[in-house]
C-alpha cells in the first residue's frame, strides 16, 4: 500500500498518519509481508513503513525503543518477529501498539508437535543448504538463458514456457518463479511471424503442454511501452491493440491457456501459473 | 526447511511426519512465509507442504476440508490467511490444528486505528498501480541491463553496484533487490585485470560510495562452480581459493565494504545490503 493511496481521502493528515515498524532478528521480510497484508485492509490511513532487521541484542532493542519513543504523533505500530522471548519482552516496553507474529503460534505448535521450539532457526545441513542454493541458481540461470526466445535448446528442462507480446510481464514473472519457487520458466515473445501463421513458434511445438500465454489490456500495454520508448510506433495504442488482439486470437486458435496480467502483481501471476500448471515449489 | 532435513533424526517416520496446508484467498505467499519461519523452529519433524491459494468460495472451502480430512496420519496443520470471516469459520471445521494469521490482528488494529478493516484488500488507484509496476519493471530491467559488467553507462542511476568473483551470488541478489524492493542494483565481475592492479574497475571509480563487495568461502565456490563446469580449471579449488583471496585483498585495499555470502540466502544478502547501504524500499 503506497502512502499516496490515501492522499485525497478527506481526513486531515494528522489523524490519518501512522508510523509502522517491522522488527526482526533476521531480514524482516516475514514481518513486512504479513504486516502489509493486514494494513492493506485499513484504507483511511497513511502508513509510514520502517523495517528494522537484525535486532538481536539488548543494546539494539534499547536503541529501537528510543527510536520508537521519538516518533511524533500517535503511537506507532510495531510488528514483531524477534524469536528470542527475552528480547521480545524488552521490546514490548516501547510506546507502541505491539503485535507479535511469532509468540502466539509457537505454544500451540509445540503442544501439537510434542516438541519445544528451538530458539534459533535450525542451521541446514550444509549439503542440503548447497542443494537448495544450486536449485535456485539453476532456476535463475535458466530464466536468464531462455529469456526472450533465447536458448530454445533448453526447453526440455523447462517447467513452464510463457508466451506473449513484448512487455506483457513475461521476464519478471520467469525471474520471480525462479527466485521464489525454484521453477524453471522460459519465455518467448510473440510477434509478426506468429501472428501471420496463427501458430505457436516452431521451437515450442514439442512442449505444447508447458506453454502458457500472458495477455494484458492494450491501454495498459500502451502506457508501459510509452514509458520505455516514448513516441514510438511500438508504443502506440493502435499497435498495442493490434498485437494483443492477435496474441489472444492465437491463444484461442492453439488452445493455449492464458492469463490477463493487467491488474495482477508479479506474485499473483506467478502463484496463478503454479496453480494452473499444477507445479510444486522446488524451494521453501 | 527441506523435508530432507530431519531424515536421520532417529525418530520413526510416522511419529515425525506432518502435513501442512497454507491456505489463502489470494496467492498464499504470506501464509507460506510466516508458516515456514515458525516451523523452521521445530527440527524433529518432517513437514509436507501444500499451498492452497485462491480459496474464495464456500465450495472451494468444502473441497479443501475434504482434502484435509483425507490426509493419513496425525491431523494436519492449517495456516489460514483467508480474510472473509464466514469462509474462515467454515474452514475451522476441518480436522486439523487451525492457526489463523489474520483474524487475531485485525481487531486490535481496528481498535487502534479507529476504523473497521475492509473485507477485501483495497484496489490501488490504477495510476499508482501502474507507477508501482513501472518501478519494479524498471529495477528488473536495470539489473538485466547492467548484469555482469554490462551497461556501465547506466551506473549513475544505480542504487548499488555489487562486485565479486564469478558465482559469488551477484546476479540473483541484484534480481531479488529489483523484484522485492524496487532497488536498482548493477553488478561487475572481478577478474585478472582488477587483481593485477589491485584497484576497482575504472568504470566504478565515480560511484565508489555505491560499491559493495560479495565474497564467499573458496570451498563453497568450488562446489558451485563444479556444478556448472565440472573438471574445469575455472572450478578448481586452487583457482577459487586464489580468486577469493585476491578479491578480499582488493576490498580491503580499496576500503570497499563487503559481505560473505557463504551461509546466507539471497533474501538475507539483500536485506543486509539494504541495511548496510541505508537504502529504503521503493516497493511495498
Amino acid at each position: 500500500m503506497s502512502p499516496l493511496d490515501s492522499l485525497d481521502n478527506g481526513t486531515t493528515m494528522e489523524e490519518a498518519e501512522r508510523t509502522v515498524f517491522f522488527v526482526s532478528d533476521h531480514t524482516g521480510i516475514t514481518a513486512e509481508v504479513l504486516g502489509h497484508s493486514l494494513l492493506a485492509r485499513f484504507e483511511g490511513v497513511i502508513f509510514h513503513y520502517l523495517t528494522r532487521p537484525f535486532i538481536d541484542s539488548p543494546e539494539k532493542v534499547r536503541a529501537l525503543i528510543e527510536e520508537i519513543g521519538g516518533v511524533e504523533g500517535p503511537r506507532p505500530l510495531v510488528f514483531n518477529t524477534i524469536s528470542d522471548p527475552a528480547l521480545s519482552a524488552q521490546l514490548r516496553e516501547a510506546e507502541a501498539l505491539f503485535l507479535d507474529f511469532f509468540a502466539p503460534y509457537l505454544e500451540p505448535l509445540a503442544a501439537e508437535l510434542g516438541s519445544a521450539p528451538s530458539s534459533r532457526v535450525g542451521r541446514y545441513h550444509s549439503i542440503i543448504d548447497l542443494a537448495r542454493y544450486q536449485m535456485r541458481m539453476d532456476a535463475v540461470d535458466f530464466a536468464l538463458t531462455t529469456d526472450d526466445g533465447l536458448g530454445a535448446q533448453h526447453y526440455g528442462r523447462a517447467d513452464l514456457i510463457l508466451v506473449g507480446v513484448s512487455r506483457a510481464g513475461k521476464t519478471p514473472t520467469c525471474l520471480f518463479l525462479g527466485l521464489q519457487y525454484g521453477i524453471r520458466a522460459a519465455n518467448y515473445p510473440l510477434a509478426e511471424d506468429e501472428f501471420e501463421r496463427m501458430r505457436l513458434p516452431e521451437a515450442l511445438a514439442p512442449f505444447k503442454e508447458k506453454v502458457f500465454g500472458l495477455t494484458i489490456d492494450p491501454v495498459r500495454l500502451h502506457q508501459i511501452r510509452r514509458e520505455r520508448k516514448p513516441n514510438s510506433s511500438y508504443a502506440s495504442l493502435e499497435r498495442c491493440d493490434f498485437e494483443v488482439k492477435q496474441a489472444e486470437a492465437l491463444f484461442r486458435a492453439t488452445k493455449t491457456p492464458f492469463l490477463n496480467t493487467t491488474t495482477s502483481s508479479v506474485e499473483e501471476i506467478a502463484a496463478t501459473l503454479m496453480h494452473a500448471a499444477g507445479l510444486k515449489r522446488r524451494l521453501y
